[in-house]
């Protein structure tokens, strides 16, 4: 074990990392230890970290490893002579700890601020959520989680600031699946720039906006006045668009109202009661289509969809957007035995959260998780109803967010 | 079972299907029984069709069923008294099927064509591939499917028109990953137009259409001169996207030779040889991010991923685009065996197609299936290579597809 440093304060001379993100270094390290394919790190809390010889190696940040211009990594394992091993692990006075690798005799070091952020010895969780998702259990509010974005665009924001607003938004994107802003520019076009404080948004066939409102020869029932069941927009896509954007524009109809359901939340009501239409449609692939005059998409998939880890991973219901069931003959009855279980979960009022649009409202949402439905509304006796509406990928919320966490690190590194 | 009917070759006025699709009827129907769950049609060719009253129900071409300005259903049968079952099942003079439906007392017909492209209860496949998938098998040939598309940006085509071109390149792309179009034009950006003429292009944080060329302060290793390894692109997000196009504007460097290969193929030699690694690939998830200034995508997943069915799905293989690992403890050393197990194998040249970029070509790739890779170029000796290049879902290619094919239906339908 190598001796404790002179200083144990990290001096601002620390290595680079190989990424551009900010690192404190809230905890030093006490003392280092190493086999040959084994660095430990006894922190000054007491925890012991472990990393092997072959990752510390593809993680240098030196510029054999990384290109510096870009820090994406030019190193390619399997050209070196043998698998890496740590001959030497030194405790620098600046906090850092330099290793010496074989076969290349090459020193590296690396950044104690980064070697914590990347413990993975003691990761209970081993892709920590960004924000841990809450399952809606019964709603027991009258409203989407709301902030007030009066002066919002107004404002200078870049890539590198501190945006308290849209933290905490997609913060409640990525954990509730929903949130509203309110007080928002109503000019027709002004979600590009919205949706762009998030990312740039996928466009499809219907546009890159497309606007919700009863028109002659609708493309789809979204554009009539008719109600619409709950559902998730284009489960017809492979990848059906991670987000989805609603912004207010005009809103003076009778009727209309809108419905907000956590899929994941019926979902699991629908394993609690019925496990046996639960895993029909968990297993089940429907046909999802849409019956359009100039584009053909078809996609086939199960309506709930668990990952690895067995949790939900997505749903895919919108019954005006399934084309015919094409599954083996005796799946069919058992499969639709389960859709109609899960059509009568969806008419509980427990899991619908209702609400009405103000013009300047925007809601976004998980489109992969959450189910949107509206009311009839009439515009016979006048008035109008109009929402833009464009999608994002769910990537660019979780980029974004990042980012702003990012900054409020960097801030406090400058503070320091 | 019903008697004949007494015009058997079906006359124009079939009833509509629940879609804008085009069904020539090539075998008429002979006959029809039913019981009250099934409805079993005997074709002129001795096939026998079995369809349950359920299924025909949700999928009838009604008003009742489907809105008729957008033939999207309406129907939800969860409302329906009780389980749809047939009453009456009879052949009409030409050619379509009327059924009677308990409990609603409703008289439905279908149309013959449709019943039998929908004959689920006979597919041995039950989503037929629209191009079955071959893989490269050992490269034996020096250049990419290649079409000429000369003149064809200068001719007129809709979503509804057919175009031999557009559906050979489709099929190559679908079928095997990868199609070559030449002499297009050279217009900086006109690769926009050329995208749409499949769907609309996905953007992304670098852009609508990003160039690929040497540049000053690069955020990506692609926008330097150096060789880059085979890579998907993008595996940083949760949906890689589904097909790169790249457009060659200018090449006449010395180097920057283009290399393509089939990951799926590549996949597949890592399980004949060594299938322990290559049971690590589909299961470590490796953390795929990016290490940029002003975002921060992040992605963790396995290298290889299966479908349900045990058939590729997807690769994610891009050694620059790769985080810190953050698999449990003793995954690490058994990831990284077997991730050098495939970067020896990437380097074989039996896996390469190797090709130059001129001035008007195209490479239209499937991105979660084609490796793509590049030599690095020499740009201190004067010329210059630039590529211009633009994502799209394949989804997009599978709608174009489709409609490509629709459009031939339709035209023997107006030939008949």
């Amino acid at each position: 074990m190598s001796a404790q440093p002179d200083s144990p304060s990290p001096s601002p001379a620390l290595p680079a990392t190989p990424d551009f993100d900010a690192w404190p270094v809230d905890v030093a390290i006490a003392a280092v230890d190493h086999d040959a394919y084994t660095l430990t790190v006894i922190w000054e809390d007491g925890r012991r970290s472990h990393y092997h010889s072959i990752w510390l190696r593809e993680n240098a940040a030196d510029d054999s490893t990384v290109n510096p211009a870009t820090r994406e990594r030019i190193l390619d394992l399997s050209r070196l002579e043998a698998w890496p091993t740590l001959e030497q692990a030194r405790l620098e006075a600046n906090g850092a700890v330099t290793l010496a690798f074989l076969p290349e005799q090459r020193q590296l070091s690396f950044h104690p601020g980064w070697l914590r952020a990347h413990d993975y010895a003691n990761l209970v969780e081993h892709e920590p959520a960004l924000v841990p998702r809450t399952l809606w259990r019964g709603v027991d509010r009258d409203a989407p989680i709301t902030l007030d974005a009066a002066g919002w665009m107004a404002e200078d924001h870049d890539a590198m600031s501190v945006d308290p607003l849209l933290e905490q938004a997609l913060e409640a994107v990525i954990g509730e699946g929903l949130v509203r802003l309110r007080n928002l520019p109503t000019e027709p076009g002004s979600l590009d720039a919205i949706a762009r404080r998030i990312g740039p948004p996928r466009p499809t066939n219907f546009g890159a906006l497309f606007d919700v409102r009863a028109k002659p020869d609708p493309d789809s029932n979204a554009y009539t006045s008719i109600a619409l069941p709950p559902h998730v927009d284009l489960p017809t896509r492979e990848y059906q668009p991670g987000l989805q954007l609603l912004h207010c524009l005009e809103n003076d109809t009778v009727g209309g109202e809108a419905v907000m359901m956590d899929g994941f939340a019926v979902a699991e009501a629908l394993r609690d009661r019925h496990p046996d239409h639960f895993a029909t449609l968990t297993r089940v692939r429907w046909c999802y289509a849409n019956t359009a005059r100039t584009s053909d998409y078809v996609w086939f998939d199960p309506m709930i969809k668990l990952d690895a880890n067995g949790e939900f991973d997505e749903v895919r219901i919108a019954d005006f957007l399934r084309g015919p069931l094409m599954a083996p003959f005796d799946e069919v009855e058992p499969a639709y035995a389960a859709l109609m279980a899960l059509q009568r979960l969806l008419r509980e009022p427990e899991f619908a959260l209702r609400f009405s649009y103000a013009p300047g409202d925007l809601v976004i949402f998980d489109n992969r998780r959450l189910l949107h439905a509206r009311d009839a509304f009439d515009v016979s006796q006048g008035g109008s109803r109009w929402l833009q509406g464009c999608y994002l990928e769910r990537d660019e919320a979780r980029s974004r967010l990042r980012m702003l966490k990012r900054a409020k690190r960097r801030a406090r590194l400058e503070d320091a």
